[in-house]
């Protein structure tokens, strides 16, 4: 096994061992990433050079922090001081931002090791698409804005990276590219020094090869404490399936994993019953919607005004879109959000443990020209919710499948340790379908 | 009358009549600054020559944007492309950002000229306190953490100023230095390139020396359009006086002059009614700590994990402390706000247009050891609404007092032809009390 195959936390156990150098493990990942980088077009920015001289010195410091030499990939709409931070966006090409942001800076802090910074749409918004590939399967798409990250992880050139999500461009990539994908509660990370575009929506979370690699990084931001991570039983989980307001998008094979995922928890012994959403969840899609054109006009306005001619027609149109200057259908939407946060608790409250619900209508679109729909995303963001993507199997034409799960806000180490249950149970083998 | 004696709107006719340049109102800014920063330490970076040449340059180009050679202070939190930023921390001392804040390159875009920053406490938070000294009586406080910018403008060392509010950083001190503040709709105004401390209450706004250059600015921001500003018949205008939760907090010279002001209001023929707010709004104030303190936390934890000494040891708590880190506390919080929302927006629009409220308990208070409470504001900033704080008086020591108006989110526009109309009503000389 070559080191850039490791799970971030098998390299981390043998560095802690000293059976893995820092400078070894960003050697095997930077010559992965060597090898591959032609096909998957996952990175906007690696410097071999730096990376390695950062490894030798990250060698000589003795291991600190839980993410001591771990391979890690940014978003290229997350400030790194010491790389260009360009969002696909030509106004931004070759910007150095002179300051980490919040996120990177901790990771730093707690020994991680950034490889580059990897491909996004356009502001990770619409606009200029990423021209990364799928990770498993390069003639299909990646999915959304966190393209790059999820392709990377995936193919195994980092063990870790940081994405972000406003509509579905965490959750429904690390399905796309057969990975774990956390998007924390929101709020619990801070945004600082990343590029904004719907702040009440905007999220950021991480990529990992398995749960224990996603909690991992969840200690290091305080989210989940070492010894609150254990393996949980099954047995008695009270699980609702969620096929939720937009069930009409499902496909075939996204609805199989879901489905055979529910069997096997219920075969494991968890209690799965199915979750209507009362009737003001009808409207979340569309008060999503409205939260993130509305803000996104806000956010845009400053590259708007300066650089009319270099942003994409698409993110003009939205900052134009006078029904998106409508404020009171704004402020109507964060309301109604709000207001199902709350009825969202008292479900959880009451009777269930964790809602297990599709990341993406199935598997990986073919081609680039679509990364896919946000519908299945879009209402748990508005809904400030912790969501996990895990592996559920692969498709009959060897795509990945997985499937989403979603906890209480605020709970997103007990989520951790539900998907970890979970995960084991579901395996990401079987064939779907 | 010398030239940064000016209004924003004054100054802005002028130069575009070709009677004034951007130049002359720059170095009168900068001999006005000479003259009495020693005095107020209003400034955390100014470089005079800069200032020159970037008016030399604005000089040469033909009058374009709402701000043409309107000069500037910008709170010293608020990233800018060309000066450090500092954030009074000796974390950020001499530290340049790289790129402007999205509301500084807009105010840039419509050609404000920015003269340096202004004192700030530390990260706007707490901890470090600014050194700059109220505009009207120097052996007085300016407030909270916009002190610099305030103090600026009510010296008249320029005519505009970025300020932040969390707590009550923007509104407080504008009432203490006898000048108009306004904290718009929470989100009508990017906060990217400024300092997070709490994303769900923090608000970027601006001071200037009369609603209409307060006004001026939120036509760049397209918050008012010049076609939407309008002089505004008192007669009929519903508005309800609100004590508030906290009116046990009030001092003689605060509850003079709003009552002044009320009296005046009715005297012109508004419909001046007490507001008593529901049962929920008693716990808002403390919903309003706890989100403040929640998120303080997960803002502040780079800098406390990267250089713990030199941050403040009130900030070091706050990031230690263990019942901010009680989130279903924090959720509890956040949710509580949205329904407060809900229910004022619903009072609004049965019965009122404007609502006035004290902007602070009374006159700043004596030395600088303590800014005063923020117990008037934070309740609103919590709401979301937008706030303006107007000159109403001064008290018998020589103090300016003020008066707070507030109107429901979103409709920031007409809360600023209201303010006008107000303002005209109770004019900034009268003796109270």
């Amino acid at each position: 096994m070559q080191p850039y195959e490791l799970t971030a936390t098998q390299a981390s156990r043998l560095i802690a061992e000293g059976q893995l150098s820092c400078e070894e493990l960003a050697r095997s990942c930077l010559a992965r990433i060597s090898e591959r980088e032609p096909t998957l077009r996952a990175w906007a920015y690696v410097d071999p050079d730096q990376v390695v001289r950062n490894a030798r010195e990250l060698d000589k410091s003795p291991p600190h922090g839980v993410l001591y030499g771990l391979t890690w990939g940014v978003k290229d709409v997350i400030n790194t001081f010491d790389m260009p931070t360009g969002h696909n966006s030509p106004i931004y090409k070759g910007h150095f931002a002179g300051k980490d942001a919040a996120c990177v800076a901790i990771a730093r802090h707690c020994g991680a090791q950034i490889v580059g910074k990897t491909e996004t749409f356009e502001f990770a918004a619409v606009g200029r698409p990423a021209i990364t590939r799928n990770a498993r399967n390069s003639a299909h798409s990646p999915g959304a804005s966190s393209s790059g990250s999820a392709a990377a992880v995936g193919d195994s050139m980092v063990q870790l990276a940081f994405a972000t999500q406003t509509g579905g461009s965490l959750i429904r990539p690390a399905a796309y590219n057969g990975i774990y994908g956390f998007k924390p509660t929101h709020g619990a990370v801070s945004n600082e020094g990343a590029k904004m575009f719907a702040p009440t929506l905007d999220t950021i979370g991480w990529y990992g090869r398995s749960v224990d690699d996603l909690a991992l990084v969840a200690e290091a931001f305080q989210l989940s404490q070492n010894n609150e991570q254990h393996s949980l039983d099954i047995k008695g989980l009270r699980i609702g399936l969620c096929r939720g307001p937009n069930w009409s998008h499902i496909e075939a094979s996204g609805k199989a994993a879901l489905i055979t995922a529910a069997n096997l928890l219920e075969s494991a012994g968890a209690i799965v019953e199915d979750l209507d959403l009362p009737e003001p969840f009808e409207q979340i899609t569309q008060a999503h919607r409205v939260i993130m054109r509305g803000e996104g006009r806000v956010s845009l306005r400053n590259e708007y005004l300066q650089h009319h001619s270099k942003v994409h027609e698409e993110l003009r149109l939205l900052v134009e879109d006078t029904s998106a200057t409508d404020i009171p259908a704004l402020i109507a939407a964060r309301d109604m959000a709000a207001q199902c946060r709350g009825i969202l608790d008292s479900l959880f409250g009451r009777s269930l443990d964790l809602v297990i619900t599709p990341p993406a209508p199935g598997e990986a679109p073919h081609g680039l020209a679509s990364p896919g729909t946000m519908i299945f995303n879009a209402m748990w963001t508005a809904l400030h919710v912790p969501c996990i993507a895990i592996p559920a199997g692969v498709s009959r034409s060897g795509l990945p499948l997985g499937i989403q799960l979603v906890g209480p806000r605020g709970t997103d180490a007990a989520l951790l340790n539900m998907a970890r249950a979970c995960s084991d149970i579901i395996g990401q083998d079987n064939i779907i379908g």
